[in-house]
């Protein structure tokens, strides 16, 4: 391996072709990532040092700067903050009583841009619903004045699919509720824990729909409410919650690069999200995500100049509204990106490879597949989709890479009070960051195009 | 068993060793036990329509009420409440955050009995400890005007013992920090678990000694205060608490009994604590001590009058200071008891039964011990102590013995806002009712004299 660095200076004379690295030294690359630190060191330190960074808060602005320090202290080059501007909703008190017929009180937390009660609280009968099909059908005079209580079935799946297909309780619940004129709606977590840890999570109300108090009862205190309201008494809850927003504020992303041999080979942007939910420490998100990546990248820089500039990218305020994501697509439409990949699904293991490339390129996905197997990841299907903060601008036809992450516990952690360090599992981590090594070592050294492709939904 | 109560009424005629049950129905009592469903029922009514049940409270009285009722509904003879009066403390607001050097919010809960900050709060610089003697060891100045923060290695245990090891840091950390002038004190929480979920307890001020404010981090928060404090970098936090003392308000036993055939055989009393913590539903603390007894009970109620009176106990106000437990050892102190035993850790399965009886008696405990071991229960020693509610009157030399359960995960629940219905495995306290009325079918229909014996602690 010592002999690498003249290696690719003399590679960098011959055609594409000839630039790719052996399985061999891929492989190498891999494993020796699997006693990496770096990912874990980045974890650690911004769920420490910062704890909770939502968006556009002061919060947030320190983990940038913490960023920016960090990755010049990693020999990133132009390491630089990508300033925005955003609507800022802060979490006020929030407090939940049952009256009667069993007094009580239960665990909840407000839902992003939730609306306030009045000062003093506000009671109400609960009306309770199954599902969102139910709340939707139901008379206006049933929910009018009333709290809705909207519960589900949510179970964990390997791929975290059932957050999207129960997370409409939470992203569309709010407004039908507003619509049909309910006080306020309280809905089961979308989560899968069973601890006292409700999740939050943002939903927008609908243009012209009055914001209600919306908030997310633990899990725990879900089924609570279901057993007393299966005893067939009126139910009357006492609500408290004071969130508000607080206008416009700066947000940014934060930006570092390994520039490449040849510009014109296109760029790779990989990255997670730097802002999390106000409860935990934002630990597995998204710390983890620009930990793994930021790690390999890491590895790939140590190893010599690659032939394409992969651009690391940890992006703000992608969990109230992908203002990041969207701030980055508008700034940087101009350039020629070759590939695209996030990590924002926690630390657990990578379990499969799916990637959306133009289909030439399968060729190099099958090396990147090759690469990975030792690590117990299969190959999925060339039917990716990207993640949150990569998809205004993959949405311009971009292709890109999906290293899915186990998510049979990740909705037991997501957008709750328990997303802190001590969930992290290193050795899993560490697996993360040989994979997205691997894949860097194959795409940053190898100028096939992989584009264009027709966008998919993740 | 159909003939069987016709048979007992024949027994009562007989001379006491003849009126044992055979193992075989021993064995069929407990084997229809593996299908119980009252233990369940009494623990999801109590939690669901209760809920948390602080001692001293209209909760703890609307607990008393509820038992009443049920027990009368059972089937149960004499059922009472047996009032008392106690001081009684309660929860107000709780707050702690980290001023610097690195700013956020942290989780925890005052401790029974803890003073209160200014209505303000108070600032202050930590000053950490490993140990109750490190504590102990630092001289005052160090520790005059700050916050302590005590943190400690508790691991779970099969038998629970970590928690007598460990629970040092709550009982005496308070008042050895207020004789050293510190401000206040925070400890890691007394607990096994990794969530936003602080471990309360009681702890009470040394006479003599002021109140100071005193309050659990969860886990993950001590283990985020270490990392802050492994910077090195001065810690300063800021605490608000206002729990406050109420006065001397009314609390109170529920006892109900199964009469026995001959009431010179003594009483086997058996029970559990009705009161819990404020935080969760006192679940596993300790709704299912009563339901499993209770339970029990019931399955010998139907199978025909005892030889022995069983006196089923809800003791109120055990966490905050065993009130009940000293009012029944005062009011029952005359009584001859045969045999005393309480459920008061959860609902895990038994895994091991001890007893503290008379050598004489020992035989008894074999039998009981041979009609456990298909439950996969070991016969342990007759070195056995007496469960917290039973110790006063149990110090006046009575036996006892202890249906052992599985500690690896209830410190990772009690006192916690988790002890709540979800984290009860039916089929695990199912296990627990068989063993209590495998117990109670030989020791309720045999008139061996059990006792006295030398009190041993628990």
């Amino acid at each position: 391996m010592k002999t690498l660095p003249f290696a690719l200076l003399c590679a960098a004379a011959l055609p594409a072709s000839a630039q790719t690295l052996s399985p061999e030294r891929v492989a190498a690359l891999r494993d020796a990532a699997l006693t990496d630190d770096v990912a874990y060191d980045i974890t650690e330190g911004l769920t420490t040092e910062v704890g909770q960074r939502l968006a556009g808060t002061e919060a947030e602005a320190r983990a940038r700067a913490w960023g920016v320090a960090k990755l010049k202290a990693l020999g990133f080059k132009n390491v630089h903050i990508e300033p925005y501007d955003m609507p800022v909703w802060v979490r006020g008190e929030e407090r939940a009583e049952i009256l009667s017929p069993f007094p009580q009180k239960l665990t909840l937390t407000a839902l992003g841009n939730s609306g306030a009660t009045p000062a003093t609280g506000l009671d109400a009968e609960i009306v309770a619903f199954p599902s969102i099909a139910a709340l939707k059908a139901a008379p206006d005079a049933a929910v009018r004045g009333r709290i809705v209580y909207l519960t589900h079935a949510m179970q964990p799946t390997q791929d975290g699919s059932s957050y999207g297909a129960f997370g409409v309780v939470r992203r569309q619940g709010p407004t039908v509720a507003s619509q049909k004129g309910a006080a306020a709606i309280v809905i089961r977590s979308i989560g899968t824990d069973h601890h006292r840890t409700p999740h939050t999570g943002v939903q927008v109300f609908a243009a012209g729909v009055a914001p209600i108090p919306a908030a997310a009862l633990s899990i725990p205190d879900a089924e609570q409410l279901d057993r007393i309201l299966k005893r067939g008494k009126p139910v009357r809850m006492r609500l408290l919650l004071t969130p508000r927003q607080t206008g416009v504020h700066p947000s940014g992303n934060v930006i570092a690069e390994i520039p490449g041999r040849d510009p014109k080979a296109g760029l790779i942007v990989i990255g997670g999200h730097l802002d999390s939910w106000d409860l935990g420490t934002g630990a597995i998100d998204d710390a983890t995500g620009v930990a793994i990546t930021t790690a390999a990248a890491k590895r790939i820089l140590d190893h010599g100049r690659p032939l394409r500039t992969i651009r690391v990218v940890w992006f703000g305020a992608e969990e109230v509204g992908l203002f990041g994501g969207t701030a980055y697509a508008k700034a940087h439409a101009g350039e020629k990106h070759a590939l695209l990949a996030e990590s924002d699904f926690g630390a657990d293991r990578v379990w499969r490879f799916d990637s959306r490339v133009a289909p030439a390129a399968l060729p190099v996905m099958d090396r990147i597949a090759d690469a990975l197997a030792p690590l117990g990841i299969a190959r999925g299907n060339n039917e990716g989709g990207a993640g949150s903060d990569i998809a205004p601008i993959a949405a311009t036809g971009l292709p890109v890479v999906n290293l899915r992450q186990d998510g049979m516990r990740y909705f037991d952690l997501h957008h709750t009070p328990d997303d802190t360090l001590d969930k992290v599992d290193p050795v899993q981590l560490r697996q993360n960051v040989a994979a997205w090594t691997a894949m860097l070592a194959v795409v940053a050294n190898d100028a096939t195009e992989l584009g264009p492709v027709t966008p998919g939904a993740e």
